[in-house]
């Protein structure tokens, strides 16, 4: 199942003038959440700038299914959707606390770089581990519905 | 040619411990970009108020292709990849001052609504004719390099 990643509380600073979260700040949390994947696959602030190799972002996909007010509960489950020696293949969900549909979904591309250049660099054999920690724990699970999609207005 | 559509400056608030802007608050500047845009197609603040219609956003997908770094001008372009009566098909791209390529790129899909409801719209007769009006100031465009993508790790 889904790995439980992350949870937080939408705060006021991340609202519009109707209290509901903008659209830039449900990336916000998928980003405070891929925090939290990093610390549970040793690349955590320490070992960061020890190493000076870190993840970057190259691709996000966001999905906005229901809106998100000030205030409310919400929990990041994450399912690996591929990997290889550098680089991971994530779906995020975002889920209101009490309610069984996401909020969101973000699918995203994540590349591990060395900061001296920067230029791309495999995972440490410790990070690799854990990522295949992390898939074996999760299981065989469906392709979710709003990965690998094309963004067009309906025919 | 695409439409120069804002300009900003990279706050100290969006970026990470190493001075780089974050990537949730690229965008954050996209959608301040897009607030830009509501106010140029008549969907200011106060007309959204008085309507009670507004844009959502459906969809957001985002390339991240250089570092950004704290204090930086930066502007965003537009190009509309089309529109039926309610929804919005955008390209935006992130340059920074005296740069020629775009340091991120994000193909946004925005739908009006009522937020009676809320249910989707059709846009009013002012704003469809203010949408028309952009579409033929940026005339011919090819289809840019990040339009229509699927994500996907190197085969």
């Amino acid at each position: 199942m889904p790995h439980r990643l992350y949870q937080t509380q939408v705060s006021a600073d991340w609202v519009d003038y109707n209290g509901h979260l903008r659209d830039a700040y449900y990336l916000l949390i998928f980003s405070q959440a891929v925090d939290s994947l990093m610390d549970q696959i040793g690349l955590d602030a320490a070992a960061r700038a020890a190493s000076n190799h870190s993840l970057f972002t190259l691709e996000v996909h966001l999905n906005y299914l229901h809106e998100v007010k000030q205030g409310e509960a919400v929990e990041v489950r994450l399912q690996i959707l591929g990997h290889d020696h550098k680089r991971l293949h994530l779906y995020l969900s975002l889920y209101r606390k009490g309610q069984e549909e996401a909020a969101a979904v973000s699918e995203q591309m994540l590349l591990h770089v060395d900061m001296n250049g920067p230029k791309s660099a495999p995972f440490s054999e410790t990070t690799a581990a854990r990522i295949e920690g992390l898939v074996i724990a999760q299981g065989a699970l469906p392709k979710p519905e709003y990965a690998g999609r094309v963004m067009a207005l309906p025919g």
